[in-house]
């Protein structure tokens, strides 16, 4: 049995994580901690979790988790991530994080998009970017993985494809994705009050939010140089998943079959990934699993491929991508504990 | 035209109001008062008002309030209101409440039920209970009035002329109210976070909600002695509306007839209750309007009688009844300002 | 491994049953009827479904259904039930239904609630009402399963040890049940567009309600007297969940550990019902889990005793409940196929 | 009074145009009309009328309603509407029609995107396009409008002035929307299903959707040359509102000033269209009201320009605009009957 701690198990990405990891089989969850809930049960916020077998949680102990645990993951805010992380890693631990913080290639571009200075840069180095589809191979030797995050997951996984075989122009991209309001997290706020959410669409943060930089880093190491482009995300009335509708121009006149062939050939073999080849995916059609589907359209009236992915942000997008990556980096089948088929209803 | 302000405009219910106020042809709006949002436009909170004319949000001011005011709707938290309102009632001004501090006739059930002290028991002779329908003539000539709970207004009007006929065994009522998340005001909290109450439905505070008090002391009134009841809210997924089920044993055999014509007649001429003589109210058929819809079965087979009501809690359950008052008071049209029929959809 | 099969695989019900089964490590799904979508794949009516490997949609042959399983689900509409059913059953198969066709000990209480005659009578001394929490022993050893319905295994199970023990009075009970919308079936009809449902709610069929007969009966065989009561379905604005919110007089001055102790050792050891010490279950505490959640209030202000249930009605109110009921027949462990926790979010 | 009749009224926009009508201070609604509720009152199936005074459904008959009606609202499937209208304008009626038949001024164009046939095309010279802010003169002295589709009104609003100003690449527009469900019209489908619609978003009709001839005619109009452009509509879980979120180039460098200018004196003086100087539109804030809001970023770090508006679709989306339309041509104050503010909640 793998023994696994999970930093923050409160917040809504780590309770998600906590439901996955309690029902794998090759898993014994060792510690959960919180700031503001130690001494209680998990159980008691997440009744959902009421028949799970859980340890009490408790305020964060370095020397404990690290004696008991094998793999750590953290699922606390950016900059708290980069101050736990670097002890635990020279403790010999394995660490998943599921902050900003060890995401990047160049501390330069967290900087850049954080407003803060990294507190550990040299250990960028070490980690490695979790997305089993583009980095299994490093993940499976690595012991630091920033696990990509939600928007990224379901953005980069349409697009590498297209920008790795050079069927788009990597400067026409533009993202426009839809999210639930989980991504948000479980800090209540006035923008989060149901009454805010519900009945309502809106964007936000256009042009500025952070994830568009792991996007770039990510198509512009596929694409051999830089690549830049709009990412708008937006909130929806729902509480999982995301749906990313791209834009992009075809480098070249392209059929459906080339596109299709494009994508299912990146993909054959992949237990997750699902190439439509007719219809579009729907949030609806991963919620509950570990999925990421793509279809797209060719609109050759006006020279535009359009792009479409659905990813339950919280599972492909979170927790679950962060349990596939323990699976890879402890040798155990890819699937185990994400077998779960979506919820149609 | 009569000068209005509005104190605690930012919450749900104030702002509700300020939209009902703008549009009024009678009213002029002088001073809204904020705690925390002083020196902004309203506008800013809620854009949906951005076509209103409206003063700046202000820091309470009692003597300009007092100097400019004609009435002044007080839309604070219990205890807050009976802190500024009698100094208003005493510089000669008409307060409408919306707190539950002026809804009592008995300091001491207000005491036992809101767990405080009541700072100006003596204004309580002072003030009417603020439903136009049971009430409309002390309304009429009141200068204080406590404005009813949004609770208490869906459920005392479908058992009031059940209860003053004597149809019904007044020991026998149970109500089960589901209702729309404004209910539980702006303050964010977790319990109000989006993704806790969307997917879902819970009941709480059984047997305990403050506003079980209320309807017992008005259908007390019109039995001529003391009732108790069962009151069980439950919170929806929806942001307006209150359905409430009212479970109760006829007091002799009844037709369906019976039922119909005691209803009817009670509420005929009523701008703002519909009779159903047939089929049940639903939420939306009440949907941003100040009407409440009743319907009712008659379950002969168990000897039981149910009634329902449908409310706007935002309208008929706080802001257009308060409205509904003012106009009452200064010999208005009951409807002038009210006129809006429900959103169908 | 048990071959299984689903007649009516299409309905909400029916596919539920079969993303249940796709992952049950002890069944082999061999046969998935439809009559109006016979030659496609599940999966193009549930994209949610791709992932799972399934057999193409077939209308229904009974020799071929008969050759090929050891247990039929027969997920029809009440009447198709009781149409194939006889003759599944006198070919020696195990028949598992979840229409109201075989949830009866007497045709003549079917024939009234239903309005319409039993097709197979007779088949009724064979038929087991499939709650195992009540008939475990029974469901055992039988080859037809009349499994419940949704309200009533959420009203069933909290009311059971009460009114078992004599808790309370079997005359008072008064049920106020709200469901999500995959309830009423996957057939479109103008009172399920998404517009009249979402921020909606309503009761419907008030006193009429074809699981009321249910109820009664399950609650009479343990009352050894008839029971009569009332029971209020309403629809929400959710996709999942039934809470049931039940209002009945305690039979003698009760305290809450009365109650608890009552609930606590008839469910003893069960592995899908879970009584809360304190607190109440929301429909998300159960929402993709076969779990019951039961807590309760005494409110001794008005000597009411108040039980709320939350069941995910497609699971332990249909497809759980189903597999459940197989795994029982079968010898597996009742939690084969079952053990996913509920989603918290 | 204007004598106005409404055909189609059962459906959506058909029911909102009722709405609207029936508290317009100089509007006598004198025929309504359906297919399929002949004989009922529409308070029947919209209980939310039951306040308004209104006469009974009945089948369409030409010379009742060109006897009695001064102005005729069409809002019937396309096709339909192009085999009254022309009898209906011939007999000296006003006609606004909800349909797509009347919005074309080339034939050819409504041929090559409905598929069928144009009716009456000698009667577009006649129809004018209703868009007041971009046709009002026309609008004026028209007897024949075709009231714009719901997309499109969301749509063109925002690029009206950057096009015309040409300070965007009129080659470069992405137009990806997000609409609520009522904009699909009220025939109950699958796909409709509240259960089908609810927890999820999806994309439909890519490169496809009749709205982009209209928004493309209207562009090409004020760009003096053929415009194409790329749209996205989106199915969201929220009864009213589209959200446009729209991408484009500038033409050349452009400060938000630039923009704002632009956008601003354009729609000087406009009633209905609302200019954000910061922040962006969300569909709350014109929820239930005729407001269009508009608010943009400006990225340069990609040099694209991301314009959002917000519209209630069923009102300046279609019944509300057609109002308007009424009100321009029979010379009434632009806001009549359109007063009421956005709910903010």
């Amino acid at each position: 049995m793998i023994k696994a701690s999970v930093l923050g198990a409160t917040g809504y990405a780590g309770a998600e994580l906590v439901r996955l990891l309690s029902t794998h089989e090759n898993v014994k969850i060792v510690h959960l901690t919180s700031h503001s809930a130690a001494g209680t049960g998990l159980n008691t916020l997440y009744p959902g979790l009421r028949a799970a077998d859980l340890p009490v949680l408790e305020t964060y102990d370095r020397d404990d988790v690290a004696a008991d645990s094998d793999v750590v993951f953290t699922s606390l805010p950016h900059g708290a991530s980069g101050e736990v992380i670097p002890e635990l890693f020279a403790a010999g631990k394995t660490v998943i994080d599921l902050s900003g913080d060890y995401r990047y290639e160049d501390a330069a571009v967290y900087e850049a998009w954080y407003g803060k200075a990294h507190r550990s840069p040299e250990l960028l180095k070490e980690s490695v970017y979790g997305l089993p589809e583009l980095h299994r191979g490093r993940i499976g030797s690595a012991r630091l993985v920033g696990n990509p995050g939600c928007y990224p997951t379901g953005a980069i996984l349409p697009l590498a494809p297209l920008v790795a075989d050079s069927l788009i122009d990597a400067g026409s991209i533009v993202i426009d994705a839809k999210s639930g309001a989980t991504g948000a997290g479980r800090a209540p706020s006035p923008a989060l009050h149901f009454c805010e959410v519900d009945e309502n669409v809106k964007a936000y943060n256009v042009g500025k939010h952070r994830h568009t930089s792991e996007i770039e880093q990510e198509l512009s190491l596929l694409h051999g140089r830089a690549v830049a482009l709009s990412f708008t995300p937006h909130l929806l009335p729902v509480k999982r998943g995301i749906l990313s509708t791209i834009y992009c121009t075809p480098s070249r006149p392209l059929t459906r079959d080339d596109v299709f062939n494009c994508l299912r050939s990146f993909y054959e073999g992949e237990p997750f990934v699902d190439v439509y080849e007719e219809g579009l995916p729907e949030v609806k059609h991963v919620n509950g699993s570990n999925a990421c589907h793509i279809g797209f359209a060719l609109d050759e009236r006006v020279n535009r491929l359009v792009v479409v992915s659905a990813i339950d942000n919280l599972i492909k997008g979170a927790a679950g991508q962060a349990v596939q990556n323990m699976n890879i980096i402890f040798g155990l089948g890819e699937k185990a504990g994400l077998n779960a088929l979506p919820l149609n209803l």
